[in-house]
């Protein structure tokens, strides 16, 4: 799990980047990242930052990009969580090829007036998963922009040919889940309706949506023992990357809507509330969970040692089939229903 | 220079990001960044793309965000343009790193009525001089936002121990500036003061402005050489590039007014307006030229064959001295002034 966030922070409560300047908030958050990492030939400070690649190894590069009320509200996540959060989306990208992430650059658009008391603790949330898992922050960006802005880019290390893409999953594999799914997208529904019922059971799930946790430890487990044929982290939704998963490998899948891991938090607000738990887990979204194919010869000892080498439950929801046999549903009834992508899209037209 | 803009685009006109969602415009443009480079194992289209490093080299990681009404205006710079300029910024800082870029990811926060032919032609821009120079798009996140913002994160490679920090500058150093400074800044100045005088000498500045050129064959003559104690680009102003240099270096530098390479178009512009050459050139920014320190045992070497090497014309204009002198401008009339960094700051109280 992450860090808790501190207590206090170094900056006073009124300093904002206007007071500040870019340059006077890059050399008060220089010291706090130096590096203590050997790969790290030079950080912070320079045109770029330099770092040497691990031998045998290839590099994996991801960047993702979250936008003031789009992604977040600053109402309901704190800059703390925030950070933790930019940083565990980026890691989650590098758990989902079986890597080790190693370094990052951060990239801000900040309001003049922003606190930089507030953007420290950004940065420590960010720092917080960064310290845990090698991601060391090097580089980055601080630009003025009216709406809130982050992007974080990631390298991370894996070695060579042992990464896992979306493109390897054949026909007769076990398709497998971590965790639960569909609590983040609960944990968001309470925070857009607060007066739904349920407020002890939702806080677990509000805790999913604003700090998850990404499944490094599967990831490397899995790319390592070299156990599964394709992976790829439930950004937006169970439904849209079982889609992306298919489409990538040219399979079909068959799932079983009994084998779905639901929390029990997920089942009782959705009890509560009349809401369908389903409709969360299958197109919800931003779980951070892996999806990941086995082939049948590997399944008993990936079964057997994954919960107890990762400290992660693993459930099988289906099997890959054949591509004519299409992306299908096997509801409680039995009944087999074609399996729609329902994920979040930015720029859908009833978005 | 980068490739002229291609006359039409394969999308109709009508597109917009809201009408084909995001994963069609990632399927638009997945097959224009499909890779021939041996060193990129997997392209877009997973969780992150996957590059192997050169060996014996040590990998550069830099990234810049670009937001629109702060960094640019899309009524004054065309989607090409500023796809082209968001390269070339990346490009610039490989290149005052002495490293050839290699990888690039790609995060777009762009409103939903934007026009689906304006973001390839901004994804041409941005190809135009990633094929010039070997940085291969691999990546990115395409997101909704109201504002239109883009960031690029760079990877470049540089033969181990050749990167140019800005913290190897030597009292006695020769310090240089490739190309003129000041044009880019005379060139927003005539864009924002559309009434000015010049217009034809304005179009060279604002040309200058708008698609800047990456002096990546100087940063590579310069590290491949070992010419350079130091190198930095110039994005926030001379001056305050200057500044940077001698901070990192713990050294301070006497500059000659007279030896500043100054273009005949801004001594036009300026002389047509009454404006003084000399704050554009010190303290305008956004010319990405190198500034860069070269030892007396190297300099007659480099001065002979930089430029029949990089086709970049390079000029001396002062030296680097023991640190209690300060940094110092020695003006035409042999004045010896201190030189204040007054560069660009995206938070300054002004700004």
């Amino acid at each position: 799990m992450a860090a808790t966030p501190p207590k206090k922070n170094s900056s006073s409560g009124k300093d904002t980047l206007k007071s500040v300047g870019e340059f006077g908030f890059i050399e008060k958050i220089r010291e706090s990242l130096k590096t203590k990492n050997p790969s790290v030939v030079l950080g912070l400070g320079d045109d770029a930052a330099i770092f040497k690649p691990t031998k045998g190894h290839e590099m994996v590069f991801t960047t993702d990009m979250l936008v003031a009320g789009r992604h977040f509200d600053l109402k309901t996540i704190t800059p703390w969580q925030l950070g933790a959060k930019t940083m565990a989306v980026n890691i989650s990208d590098c758990a989902a090829m079986g890597a080790k992430p190693t370094v990052a650059v951060v990239s801000l658009g900040v309001p003049k007036d922003f606190h930089v008391a507030d953007l420290e603790a950004f940065y420590d949330g960010m720092k917080s998963w960064g310290e845990q898992y090698g991601a060391q922050i090097v580089g980055g960006d601080t630009v003025g922009s009216d709406n809130f802005v982050v992007n974080i880019a990631m390298i991370g290390e894996v070695e060579a040919g042992h990464a896992l893409k979306r493109s390897g999953a054949k026909a007769g594999d076990a398709l497998f889940v971590t965790g639960t799914v569909g609590d983040s997208a609960a944990g968001l529904h309470h925070l857009q309706h607060p007066s739904d019922k349920g407020n002890e059971t939702a806080s677990l799930l509000v805790k999913r949506h604003l700090t998850p946790v990404p499944r490094f430890t599967v990831g490397r487990a899995l790319s390592t023992k070299k156990w599964a044929t394709s992976a790829i982290d439930i950004s937006d939704g169970l439904s849209s990357e079982i889609h992306h998963l298919c489409e990538e490998s040219g399979v079909g899948a068959e799932i079983h809507e009994e084998a779905i891991p639901l929390s029990t938090s997920l089942l009782h607000y959705c009890e509560e509330n009349q809401l369908n738990p389903l409709d969360f887990a299958l197109h919800g979204g931003e779980d951070y969970e892996l999806l990941f194919t086995v082939p049948l010869t590997k399944i008993s000892e990936a079964v057997r040692k994954l919960p107890g080498e990762t400290g992660v439950a693993c459930k099988s929801i289906g099997r890959m089939v054949p591509k004519v046999k299409g992306i299908i549903l096997i509801t409680r009834k039995g009944e087999k229903i074609p399996l729609k992508a329902k994920g979040f899209d930015h720029f859908a037209a009833k978005g």
